[in-house]
């Protein structure tokens, strides 16, 4: 590419008086500097071994996988003392409890007031999400917010069930259990898969594998989010058009045609008034609670005051005989066991190890990116690992107590921001407040229409679609918008998991399509400086006559771009010194390794190939600062004695010096 | 790590004079050098938008895909002309043809002579291999020779069938259709493969898709040439004892247990006697033919020595009677049209697609790495389109004349390159005495003992296990090491195909492994120079003291690596801070990208986070020389406007210069 326009550099080298004169200076390179060019060089090719194979790659995950020693553990210590100093950082609450002042708790009352008045209409639209009678969403809001709020070390978290984690569920347990003709069954299963995902993340937690999570871009979130809000929301038409038979599949084609199938034959447009209504009046009030911070806590209960109204006009009109669903059963009391509930030794075991993995990572990466951007403002630092083993140990417990998979919400965290939240004593003040309504108030919800929990659930997606995130995906990188839409499309046309998986295979192509065909950058002289840089990106930079210098755009000189880019400098070499109007021939050829973190044995290869056929052709070939892993490899396979010590250079400045300062005649000199 | 090691980086900065002097002087920065720093920084910042996403990924393929513009054809020729111009760039024999002289056949007709001596029992024996009727290894070394010898432009490459390419055949077709039970079918569906592989290989050739054969690395072929070589070997225990019945499966345990199975029922130690003794003398004829240089043509002839006097000796005693197995038919004549034989409404379709395919590819990778390596020892260039071309045409004939794949063979190929010949003519000689001795001889190779094509074919397999070269990639590189064990065991105990996706998928995850989890490097000034290395890799070089100058050690900030750097820089400013004994606490942090090629929206979402923290403790952040790519994408997401342009510097030399000339003295200064 850059060969391709020789015009602007020859140009510039032409406009340019400060080069010649310095050329002229380096033709009468002193002793003094040849030696000190021969001093550097020896630093370069003298550097101690790099870390081995081990260390370099295991090393690295043994730094993230085993906890670094603990000061404040010493052998000295009595065992009690040690015991005592070990357990608040298993239990965070046992360091800020001390602290706790009354006029914390009075804001934490609030925020925790406010936080039930949302979670409990939430949680029983997410059940239901889920495929799970609506109990089940409340008791996901007593026993895990309760067990995260003594281990979690988030501050405005709020613990409970959540609409993607839900989909989740639904979607990939359903496929092995049908709910609907085996509902017993299916509850079983939801359980072990709840147990098999509070392993997996307690393990990851307590083997520091946390970056397994970091295996979802960014951008694959946002896309899958976006996908799994729009498949949410068609979910709801079920309840919102108070549609009996409806499609188990989650694509967006399956569910529109359902819908249509239903329109045909049987409806009730009574559920639609009236969930349209509700849904309306709840995005009022977001809308003042947006336009007035003061009034943050009206779009918090709005979703209860729906519930509520609702529930008295279909109790009053008896709504419930002329077409209105209604939730009809609903069982209160306290969290019942489920500990015979989970179990290892049905024939789903391996389904369930497996949508355990999914939702394990799926719940701690919306957990881990909503718990760190609320830590960010408020300015203190979230542990990673701790996170992941709160979440695991509280999602554990749950399995045993009827709970489904929780996990840390973004529409109820905001809220409990905005409610002023000092510490996780919010997310207990909810747990019991759900625990209270547990026990008094479920018989009031036998009325509950289903539509306005569709509408409820409706009224949060818009949150999980972020478009000016995906437009600025879309402007920084091209390919991170490839995921991103990749993940969207995969959702919405086939299935989540299948999203997933496109997300996760686009991102890591990437990684291997900047390795595959790198561009090589020809470099040359900012004037006035020893610098070297790309004369495509700095239009000032000239470059030095009778000398190529080329860097390799890419971090790894490895077997997808060796051949490339020997071929690329052989016919850069043929072509230059091909023009009959060339007036300085290229007598070297400098390659600025800077770039290249790592070398493969197809690399090595490439260099001795590219020396040799140069030295056929009288050109010398320089490396010009070599990183550690390369330089080592370089020496290890000889290329250094072959090419030899004088033709390593620093830098690529002391490498031109060297070239122009003393005349190259022929093959052997080097 | 390097952060684990700071003893001696502070124990060069005391025992060196020169750093505090330099600091000093740095404190009076004049308003001269920050007009410089500012007017750098601004080359940097102003320049031109590098090639977007089309150009510089699909920029790449094309240039590689599509031909450059042929500066011979101009459309003002007649298209007569212009013909005439274009046929010697697809025949390069019109090329060299002319220049051809009496002295170059005379080297040519001995080396053509010598091959065939050498190519009539090997073909015989691969035909075998791939469990064709041995016929099918003649017509192989006739039509395809004399194609490529019109269209290739290596001199010395022998073309015709090689044995690991029989072995891929044998094994991936007789999955499909029987050979013993439904020879008829067997060769149809050969023959349709020989199609594909040579479509592919045009095809690879015409769109310049030569880059899929750089997806198997050096390393991977030698690990999998190796492995078939055993199989091959296995193989041949069918032939070597006599066996009848042999398994169709090539991993060695199958066939060490098929082999043990057969030595207890029937086996005929004749034919074990037979094969070894003459195997024996074409390993000494080898011996002595590399002991003496001039004696090239003894282990060239042996061969078929061997076979002549080992079809005499069977013919005289009749031993043929007493258990030694011989070819029996054998059928003569020119190759027959197999035409109608290349079936496309066949239900094996889909295969003879997919055989053809991982036949094509292994196929023009033995080819043009033989011939590469032996156009480089005579100092000519070899054009990879030109030659993937040819292949193809040479094998789609080939599939027409009843041949299967042929491709350029190491061995035969270093016999002809030691009988000196000059041109491609020795290919189209070779061609023509194998097709003489199908017409005259055919009837003599009635009486020749298999045990004797199983010893020339065993003598051959040394030739194809490298265990020097499998030593130098150890000591290079262990991740390319565990590719090519991977490919070797995948071969030995799996399958073929097996072994090959080993080989590509730990090739591939190397390329991953390496953005994974990078080493952060802290970079040190080295004593008296401007430049900036990293510490463990130069231990002359000193850390600035409360400045920390970080470099990633991968070519990509992505989103495998983003927060991982994220978290180390933040927990190594609070380790360091943290620090009771802390003389100079850290005030600013260089972020030195140089090596950074490509960003993506993790990696600066997490920038953005980095630098936010920072601030906030009152640390500046500054980022040194960007490249291309990444200064652009900041640019685009606004994070230069963030961190301020006067953080982004040219050097990471002028962004010491700056920091210490300048004491930072809170957020809000940058």
């Amino acid at each position: 590419m850059a060969a391709s326009m020789p015009t602007p550099v020859s140009a510039s080298a032409a406009n340019d008086h400060v080069l010649p004169v310095e050329s002229h200076e380096q033709l009468q390179l002193s002793s003094e500097d040849r030696q000190r060019i021969t001093e550097r060089t020896k630093w370069v090719l003298d550097s101690p071994d790099p870390p081995g194979f081990p260390q370099e790659f295991l090393g690295s995950f043994r730094n993230a996988v085993f906890c670094r020693k603990n000061k404040k553990l010493s052998s000295s210590q009595p065992p009690l003392a040690c015991f005592a100093s070990f357990l608040p950082s298993v239990f965070p609450i046992l360091n800020w409890a001390r602290d706790y002042k009354v006029s914390m708790f009075k804001n934490d009352l609030l925020s925790g007031l406010t936080l039930a008045s949302l979670c409990i209409p939430q949680s029983i639209g997410y059940a239901a999400l889920a495929q799970l009678k609506p109990q089940y969403g409340l008791y996901t809001s007593v026993v895990p917010p309760l067990i995260y709020s003594t281990m979690g070390t988030s501050r405005e978290l709020a613990i409970g069930p959540v609409a993607v984690v839900s989909l989740l569920i639904s979607a990939m347990v359903s496929k092995v259990v049908n709910p609907i003709t085996d509902p017993v069954s299916y509850n079983k299963l939801v359980f072990t898969v709840t147990f098999f995902t509070g392993t997996f993340q307690a393990l990851f937690g307590l083997f520091r594998l946390g970056f397994l999570v970091d295996f979802l871009s960014q951008a694959a979130i946002v896309g899958f989010m976006a996908g799994a809000a729009i498949v949410i929301g068609l979910q709801q038409l079920k309840g919102l058009l108070g549609i009996s038979h409806f499609t188990t599949k989650t694509d967006v084609i399956s569910v529109l045609i359902s819908v249509a199938k239903s329109l045909h034959t049987s409806w009730y447009p009574q559920n639609f008034i009236l969930g349209c209504s509700f849904l309306i009046f709840i995005l009022i009030t977001r809308f003042i609670g947006k336009r007035n911070r003061k009034l943050f806590w009206l779009p918090a209960i709005a979703p209860l005051v729906s519930v509520i109204l609702s529930t008295l006009i279909v109790y009053l009109t008896r709504a419930d005989e002329h077409g209105i669903k209604i939730i009809k059963h609903f069982k209160g009391g306290l969290n019942p066991s489920s500990v015979n509930e989970v179990q290892f030794n049905s024939p789903h075991l391996r389904e369930a190890v497996k949508i355990g993995l999914v939702c394990a990572i799926i719940a701690l990466t919306e957990a881990v990116a909503v718990g760190r951007s609320f830590a960010t403002i408020k300015g203190y630092n979230m542990d990673g690992n701790k996170e992941m083993i709160a979440m695991g140990f509280m999602n554990i417990a749950g399995s045993m107590s009827s709970c489904y998979v929780a996990t840390g919400s973004f529409s109820r965290t905001a809220v409990n921001f905005s409610a002023g939240c000092q510490t996780a004593v919010s997310n207990i003040v909810m747990a019991i407040t759900v625990l209270i309504s547990l026990q008094l108030l479920t018989g009031l919800l036998y009325f509950t229409p289903i539509a306005i929990l569709a509408s409820i659930i409706l009224s949060a997606l818009p949150g999980l679609i972020n478009y000016s995130e995906a437009y600025h995906i879309w402007k920084v990188d091209k390919l991170d918008f490839l995921a991103c839409a990749g993940a969207f499309f995969g959702v919405l046309f086939a299935s989540v998991e299948i999203g997933l998986m496109v997300a996760v295979a686009v991102s890591f192509a990437k990684i291997i399509l900047n390795a595959l065909r790198p561009r090589v950058e020809e470099l040359g002289r900012l004037p006035g400086t020893d610098i070297f840089c790309e004369v495509d990106q700095y239009p000032v930079a000239h470059a030095v006559p009778g000398i190529l210098i080329i860097r390799l755009n890419s971090g790894l000189l490895c077997f997808t771009n060796a051949n490339p880019l020997r071929d690329r400098i052989l016919n850069w070499v043929t072509e230059e010194n091909g023009k009959e109007d060339t007036k300085s021939p290229i007598s070297g050829i400098i390659l600025d390794m800077s770039s290249v973190t790592n070398i493969d044995y197809a690399g090595i290869l490439a260099l001795e190939e590219t020396n040799k056929k140069l030295l056929s052709g009288g050109i010398k070939l320089a490396i010009a600062s070599p990183r550690w892993q390369v330089i080592h490899k370089l020496k290890v396979a000889k290329f250094v004695d072959k090419v030899g010590r004088d033709c390593i250079f620093l830098t690529v400045c002391e490498a031109v010096d060297s070239f122009v300062g003393s005349k190259f005649t022929g093959p052997g000199n080097c």
